[in-house]
């Protein structure tokens, strides 16, 4: 099965996104975890998804606040799945991050999910590499019946 | 290689949303269409969502304006990546739509595109399914390649 | 007298709804209270939905935070009058709900009420039953008649 | 059967308006229909909703722009039920008349319909007439089922 | 010197509000004060609005929250200059007010403050009773040159 | 009577304002009508507003769009009462020159108007007018009374 | 004097973008023209910004609509001061441009102009370099001396 | 090297805005700091922006929360480029500030920083004078390649 990249834009994001490692532990998806920044620190960004799909992994999560460019920089390097999580930081209350993850032009998609909407990301991850994982897929029925308790 | 299913919420949204089959179709990914709308029509909605699986869709991708509960509606009846696009109808220029199909809330994931981001949710689904497809990869990396003219 | 239903997407609502069946209580107006996920459990949500009129309700009252779906998904269930109160969770401030909840396509209404108006939602299903029972007529007047004091 | 009053903050909303007496029509639910600014004519606008109820009306349907205040004004001079319908007019989309609509203070609800959204308007007027009119109710069924197809 | 008279729409308000009438005390301009919520007691608003010349107010400042119509309402029943600020309530940060307030329709004025700001609405009053009032007019010109130190 | 002086930020704004000198002159108040742009032209801009008062101004409409700093320049140099009119240019519908005018810190108030409520500026100009003035104050009472109509 | 560089997300700017070239040529600043998506084209891109400054470029102007990643990603590769305009494309007046370049991180500043504010962007470009400039600093002078005109 | 002048609207900014001189001060960028509201004391405001370029300043860095006029004001009185820092103060998370400063008219550019984006003000100015001071540059150079770290 393959791998997921989690990239935090920031690391005053980790308590915010830490269900995504989580969730995905709960599932038994490997999986690891970046603070790259996306404009401070371009190179490692682009390098990290690039090097993604050659190192294993199928799903990149990337999370970002205000300007939020995180998540369609990476989908500039790769051709994977993107899955974006607006953070809301700073006095906008994220509606700067959700449009800014959102709003990709066509050609270059990244899949957003809602604001702080980090176990999203990690569900909609594993919902993906359900689709050729039988166990996985029936793991995620179970969790997805659980919920109606 | 598992199909896409295309489901508007709205006639009036055809127009819009036709890069979708045409996106998929070049591709050579096989896809069904279907206008069902969540609140007019939810035993139609509910059918399409929960039967998607086993009739061999791996995806579906659904598109509504204002309120635009359908992609969430099919997410609650299936456990298939969902991709929604907000549709700008009305008068709100889609930040109602977008506001409904990105907010929501932990459990269950959709995949938010941009408003009227039609040909993304085409590609989004063609990044997921050549996940394990090498020739549809290849055709994707192709497609990015050919952006950069 | 037809009864009220109360719905509500999740737990962490409660204590915001609580002035709904406070209210109708002290209307004499019998209520039934559940909590149901449109996204988690659309099984549920839909049967409540449907099984409302039968069991004498008149009235369903649903209270959604986030995306909000709940009283869209109820109301397309339903033919019976669906009041919709948007809440306050996450960092929108509810503009996200109340869009969700008050933007609904022609031929499903849906009654919204202000962001966290958990109470009015009461009101109005009160001012509905009264409608057709003089005595309950009678009380919300005098209850108007108290605002003003 | 109680009659239903539309009062329109101005002429110029006429035509966006227009559903809601012919789907009122349609159900063989008797209206009245009146112009009646909030600001321009106080005196008449309270008249309207004073006397509303003793004239036969059960509910009032109000439809104004920007400020919006008509149906909050018709709400505190009535204890019908009062449906608002916000107009887009102006450069705001609308949304001016959907925060003053929707956003009313604890104690004097107004069922606030979408942007435009003049027909469920008529809908929410049928839904609640059709309670304690079971002819009503089974042609409201009738159009519900209709959606469907 | 004509009087200002100050409305309330709700008592919550009175700790944001008590700026103008400790300014207008500052400046010898006579104020008095109610709370008068134009939903919950209409009668009551109108009357003081209607009234306020004949006693005379020259000006009324009104203050509310949410869908705010009190400024509009007062601006319906009488022609006396009207100054409306709009209050931070609820969840929406004060958009909800500030639109219902500065959006009124062509033929009735209401001169709107910024959210919660209540001290220019008395300041903007004592420039217009100043306009005939020598005295005031120079207390005013030396406040205006005290901000500069 | 005093006369009011109006200054618009750009020549693009005079069709959209030119009801203010209209109203005024159909109530027989004197106006003088400028362009200037408070960016472009500070100088001419705080000499307009410094000496409006000496020529017998005593009150000045200020329509401006986008950053719409006019109003709040001009009221930081004079003491009169000054009116400011959000247009709606640009992509925001006047979003932008609404917050703009309306938000002005306190010890300096600007009445803001709706966004192009370029009448009302007029009417609230004659009200002010009109409370040393009672025959301005009959013939805005036979306005308003013929608003009703 | 170093040259300005400008850079567009895409072809359907070019229109809106025109002044910017046109006002450069009209100061004598020597600029060059690309289109670049920061999305379709990164490595195109960041070469862009990586050889600006030894190519004799001293500022980069970057237009772009929608996510408008494009002034953080010219921001990231290059320590020249950049300049970023959002574009009004697509449903949302350009708010999701705006808020994507203004809301930049500590660390990496990009100069945000008004939506659709091309033309600034090039009198920001000429002040910047006329501080080492005397001549163009004269003339810019002259320039703003003529919009008092 | 030129200066930087720093201007803050209010006094309530200075937290805020603090890491504008602390950043220029480890930059070894000489600068000046003044409280000057554009509104209540628009003489000196004028006066410091007039006299910067003589007393050797080249860049002018202005704050202001709510209608924040402060920068675009500075610019109208100087050719200078001009930096301006929305601030969040009031109730509408710093957008009423945004708009302020970043919806300037053409002819009279502003460079707009995020919301509270005091840091970026700085490095900006930096950058700006790092045009023409290699020594500048070099540091940085170093600093952008800290960040990275």
């Amino acid at each position: 099965m393959k791998k997921v990249r989690i990239i935090l834009g920031s690391k005053s994001d980790i308590e915010i996104c830490s269900p995504i490692q989580k969730t995905l532990d709960e599932f038994g998806v490997t999986s690891d975890f970046h603070i790259s920044s996306a404009h401070r620190n371009p190179e490692k960004t682009a390098k990290l998804a690039q090097e993604a799909e050659h190192e294993g992994f199928g799903i990149i999560i990337a999370c970002a606040g205000m300007a939020a460019h995180l998540p369609g920089v990476i989908a500039s390097h790769s051709t994977l799945p993107i899955i974006g999580v607006p953070i809301a930081s700073g006095s906008l209350g994220g509606t700067d991050a959700l449009f800014s993850i959102a709003q990709m032009p066509p050609g270059v998609p990244v899949a957003c999910m809602a604001v702080n909407g980090a176990k999203n990301a990690a569900l909609l991850a594993i919902q993906i590499l359900a689709l050729t994982d039988p166990e996985l897929a029936k793991r995620y029925k179970e969790y997805k019946e659980s919920l109606k308790v």
